[in-house]
């Protein structure tokens, strides 16, 4: 069947610092507009000081996710657009905040080939 | 650097009828269950009758989520998990919920090698 949706599957390492809540939402919101995609709510779960946190923007066109594991300075990012949206913009922005790290993407149609 | 968790990607389609709320939430308890996850939280967006629903389960260990298009008869799951947990189990529930649909699945690393 045809493509509906694109999902990139972005993982960062050697990321320098714990993320912040604030600054998470502010990713998320900033990322989901850079696809052209429209944002319904962001949910976020903080597991502690130094323990990490997950954030999911929940969009018209799927989902942005974010998990953090700050003892391993890794973070994994999903974006899984569909329709006009486009996943491309949404990893420029996550390697222009994180350019001291390692950042490795891919993008998987879906449904897949 | 090693693996933190493991990210299956399953795409259902040919899928019979639409997927109702209550169904949903039923399934993503009894997947977070099977991979040995601890489920926190359920969030679910309905797009109107007929158009489908996202539901997103958050996780101790990442997350679970769901995207259906009725009109293409097309549901995207994806079920990310860390630690001890396993998607595999889950793989397996969605096969018995969906047994005449095509169900492809494939399983990567977080981060990917």
């Amino acid at each position: 069947m045809k493509r509906l949706g694109r999902h990139a599957i972005v993982d960062v390492s050697e990321v320098d610092e714990p993320l912040r809540h604030a600054e998470v939402t502010s990713l998320l919101t900033d990322m989901a507009s850079a696809c052209g995609a429209t944002l319904l709510r962001i949910e976020t779960h903080e597991f502690g000081e130094g323990h990490g946190l997950t954030a999911i923007a929940i969009l018209a066109e799927s989902h942005i996710s974010l998990h953090e594991w700050p003892e391993h300075r890794f973070v994994a990012f999903d974006i899984f657009v569909c329709g006009s949206a486009s996943p491309e913009p949404a990893i420029d922005l996550i390697r222009s905040r994180f350019p001291d790290s390692r950042v490795r993407s891919g993008i998987i149609d879906r449904p897949g080939q």
